[in-house]
This record gives structure tokens, C-alpha cells and sequence, in this order.
């Protein structure tokens, strides 16, 4: 098992199967990327309104990578287990003209920094958040060759948001060209299912990912395992579904979730259909990030562990 | 405060303003009514396939009510302090052909009667639900004369199926006509947001509420308060978007908590927006029950509290 660095002098603006690598690992291997703000430094502590009102777009939401990994191919699945996500002191939360779920109601821009002390982030007076760090962004290069936006997330992974995607979970992403080409960006502290105004306490940060192959798992969305030994969700299974239309994209991560308990526990699909309507939860992961949105379908693991 | 019963001799079949109430009460009365399981009965302990290919629909999800409470007016919210909620020793779950959100997948009926002991539910072979027990239809008649369907939920609430409506939870429906016109129905021993299949864990039950009028509270949709004591989720507001289109219904959602948090807590609607984008979350709460489906956003009152 080798370990890797890579800064932040190696990050990309576009999903590209012919980016260069900034390095190759082997599974098994560990690396450590460093993670640039979603805004690419553009907003500062002591920013006001007018950075939100003037932001380069072009700038927008970068990742640290590709990293190549050796042997995984088009039909395997690239198994992420993240052992940590460290991020700063501050982060911000802003309205985005023209970005969000009720962007039409909220035309002028807004912005709040938090102060990150204690496990909370003060975001406004009175109202602290508990902080939850996660990976808004991991994913792999498309099959389909070209410049690729990095703000709609799609099966290969990417700009989910996905906020279950913390420290000691576990992701399997659909592979679509030889080596993967792995690349993560836009660490948050805290964010809500669905995050409704298109940004969550944005932060700059650290994670650690350990990175294996499992051949021939031909996934269609990414699957994720949760920190197990959290206290307050309990482990859970989650699939996803991901696309433009909310219902088509439920119906997508039920479907996985049933294919998922017939791979790993054997279950007839209509006794799996049966239990997810009984103990299955449908959450909406992000709805901002358009043209796709992410659903996604958590089960909890102790009702058979 | 008076105390009513009310059994199951007093069901009725769909939504109307003009059905006779089964008995009036005031303001701070506390009603206990039975609940018949959302077959009406059909369905048994030793029920085979056959039970579930053979239903009359005629039958299906009837509710006990309603109840007049004395001095509710359209433009009041009523105010629904939910004491108790018990279950059977028994449920069961089932595909219904036409029925689900994989109707298309599923066109065979199929069923499961789960035993209930010592708080979990006997699903399947290995796999046990951990029970939580709610009311799946609690609601208003609607303004609009004439009969209406029972399964589709509406602003007035109805079979909403979300399952946060436990113990110790306080829900505020909007009132539409003059006595407001409670009725309760569709108990559920467990189910996960979505109700996926079309059905939870279906149980008759019992359930006892303590009934307020909150004057001049001009509610579009209804709204929750969750158990306080809940360890797993923390407390939380809830508020709901209802509808066809699970987009619209989230943005409903969302700006219901805008509005609560401009009424509750004074909050700024662009900073109530940013704080919902960190830290609150939607939830799909049902997505079966045609032609309207249910979007809840969730907030922890501990961020404040």
C-alpha cells in the first residue's frame, strides 16, 4: 500500500476522459487530496455581498485530480472508502442569483460566513449548525469524450452533494473509461437534503481516501454505505437515482436498492420491494444542481445485522 | 376538558363537508378513536395472495369522524396534540396490482403479515422492523362539497402517510369549512418516507388526541412538530408541500418553512432560505398515493434551542 499527496496546483474545471492524470495509484493505495472552496478562493472571510454578486463562474466548483487507477476498467465498480474530510474554520453560505430552488423568489444575492468553532458552525445570530463534513463532489470521468460541466452530478458520480458522503463512509462509482480518472472537490461542513438554496456552509478542506477496484460490478448510480458508527442516523445502505425528473429518479434508486438486497442478501425483488416501503427512505439529496437532481433511497443495515 | 371515544361504528368512506359529525367537542377536548386497519378488515392473520388479487376497493382506507370541534372556522388551524398512538399485534404489507411506485414492475399482488412483539415486526425470514407506530390519515373535510376520495392527500391533509405523525408530535391542519370536521384513519406499526410500495405495515390501531384551535392561522398546507424525545431524529418542525409534481411540492415545502420561521422566530426570509439549504431536510413522504404525493422539509429546533 502506497500513500499520495496531491495539492491543489492540480485541479480541473470540466469533466474530460482525456484530462491528464495527476497521478497513478494501485488498489489498495491511500490519497490525500487537498480541496479548493466550491468558489475557487473567491469568497474570503471578510467578503460581502458584492463577491456573491460578481463571482467568475468560470471559477466554479473545481476538483483535485484525476487520479488513474491501475486496472480499473469500463464494467467494474471503483470502491472509495473515505477515512477522513477535514475541513477550515469558516465556510459561507450564499444566494446565488439565478441558482436555487427558489431562485425566482430570491433575485438579489445574500451571503453569510460562519465561524467554525467546536463542532458548530455560528451562522446566524442565535443559530449555530452542528457540523457534518462531507464531499459535495466525487466522481469519474464520463465515457462520452469532451468537456463535461462539473456543477449537474450524473451516474459516474460527481457534483451529488450527496451529504451522507461523510468520514468512514464507503462509495462505489460506476467506472466508464480505463483507470477511472477520479477527481474530488467541494468540501461542505454542513449541508441539508436537497440543498434548497444551492449552497451549503461551503468550505475549503482535506480528505483521505482509500481506493480499491471491485471487477465486473456494473452499476448503473452510485451506492454508498454510511459511517456505521453513527449515532444518530445508524448505518444504512444507500442507492441513488439521478436525473432531471424527481419521480423518474425515485423510482430509479428503489430499483437499485432492490437490485442491491438481491447482490448482497439474496432477497426476492417483491419481498425487497415490500421491505423498502416498510423501512426505506426516499430523501432528496440535491435539487439545485441542474439539469440533475439526486434521490436517494436509505435502508438501515441493523434490520438484519 | 371532556373525554370522547369514539369506535369504529363511525367510519366513513370518502372526504365530505356534509357528513354528519359522530360527535362535537371543544377546544381542548381529548378524543380516543379506533382505527380499522386500511382494508376495513380484509385482510387476516392467515390471509393468503388471494385476499390482496380480490380486494374491494370500495372498502379501502375508510376513517373514523369526524369530529365537529366547536368554534374552528375556515382560516383557523386546528391543532392536533397526538397523545397516543397503539397498534395491533399484527400488520401486514402488500403489493396491490396498479398500486406502488413500481406498479409497471410488480403487476403481481403479493403480501406479508408480519407479527409484532416486543417492538419489532417480523417482516421476513432474518429481517425484523423496528416498529413506529403512526396515523397514516388524519384530515379535514374539504371545502368543496361533494364526495371525495379518501387516498390522495390534500392542503386539508388526509392520508398524507407521513410518518412522523407519533406519539408526542403536534400537527397543525388548515380548516376549511365551519367545525372543522377531523377524521382519522390508516394506523401504521412502521413504514420508511415513501411508502414505495403503496403500503407500510398496516394495522388497526387506537389512537388519542388532544384537539386546540389556533385562531386566524391561515395554514396553506399542514405542519408538524415531531415527538421531542425522539432520540434517533432530535426534534424537529415539518412542514409539507402536497401535490403531483414532486418538484412543486418541494418548493412548497420549503417556502411553508420559510413562512414558519418568519412567524416563529422573525427570521429573514433570505436568511431563513440559507439556514434550510445547511441544515434542513426534504423528505419524499409519500410518493404513492395518486395523484398527489407528499414532500416534507425537516429542521431540527435544536439549532436554535
Amino acid at each position: 500500500m502506497a500513500t499520495f499527496h496531491l495539492r491543489t496546483d492540480t485541479t480541473h474545471a470540466t469533466w474530460n476522459r482525456d484530462q491528464r492524470p495527476a497521478i497513478h495509484v494501485s488498489p489498495g493505495d491511500v490519497v490525500t487530496l487537498d480541496i479548493l472552496d466550491s468558489s475557487d478562493g473567491q469568497v474570503h472571510p471578510d467578503s460581502t455581498v458584492d463577491t456573491v454578486a460578481n463571482l467568475d463562474f468560470g471559477r466554479v466548483n473545481p476538483v483535485t485530480g484525476p487520479v488513474f487507477v491501475d486496472g480499473a476498467q469500463p464494467g467494474d465498480a471503483l470502491v472509495i472508502t473515505v477515512m477522513a474530510v477535514d475541513v477550515a474554520d469558516w465556510g459561507w453560505t450564499a444566494n446565488i442569483p439565478g441558482f436555487g430552488l427558489l431562485s425566482d423568489a430570491f433575485p438579489e444575492p445574500h451571503l453569510r460566513i460562519s465561524q467554525i468553532t467546536a463542532g458548530y458552525a455560528q451562522m446566524l445570530p442565535g443559530i449555530r449548525v452542528p457540523i457534518c463534513p462531507f464531499i459535495g463532489t466525487i466522481g469519474l470521468a464520463p465515457e462520452i469524450p469532451g468537456d463535461h460541466p462539473l456543477v449537474p452530478p450524473t451516474v459516474q458520480g460527481g457534483n451529488m452533494d450527496v451529504r451522507h458522503v461523510t468520514a468512514h463512509s464507503r462509495l462505489w462509482l460506476p467506472v466508464a473509461v480505463p483507470g477511472a480518472l477520479l477527481s474530488v472537490g467541494d468540501t461542505h461542513a454542513a449541508q441539508g437534503d436537497g440543498e434548497v438554496a444551492g449552497t451549503a456552509i461551503e468550505t475549503s478542506g482535506q480528505v483521505t481516501l482509500k481506493i480499491d477496484v471491485k471487477k465486473k460490478l456494473a452499476l448503473k448510480s452510485p451506492e454508498l454505505e454510511t459511517d456505521p458508527r453513527s449515532h444518530r442516523q445508524g448505518p444504512a445502505w444507500v442507492t441513488t437515482g439521478i436525473g432531471p425528473d424527481l419521480f423518474r429518479a425515485a423510482r430509479q434508486a428503489v430499483e437499485h436498492m432492490i437490485e442491491r438486497l438481491a447482490r448482497e442478501l439474496r432477497l426476492a425483488p417483491d419481498d425487497a420491494y415490500l421491505l423498502l416501503s416498510a423501512a426505506g427512505d426516499l430523501k432528496i439529496s440535491e435539487i439545485v444542481d441542474a439539469p440533475n437532481w439526486v434521490v436517494s433511497m436509505h435502508l438501515p443495515t441493523h434490520l438484519w445485522d
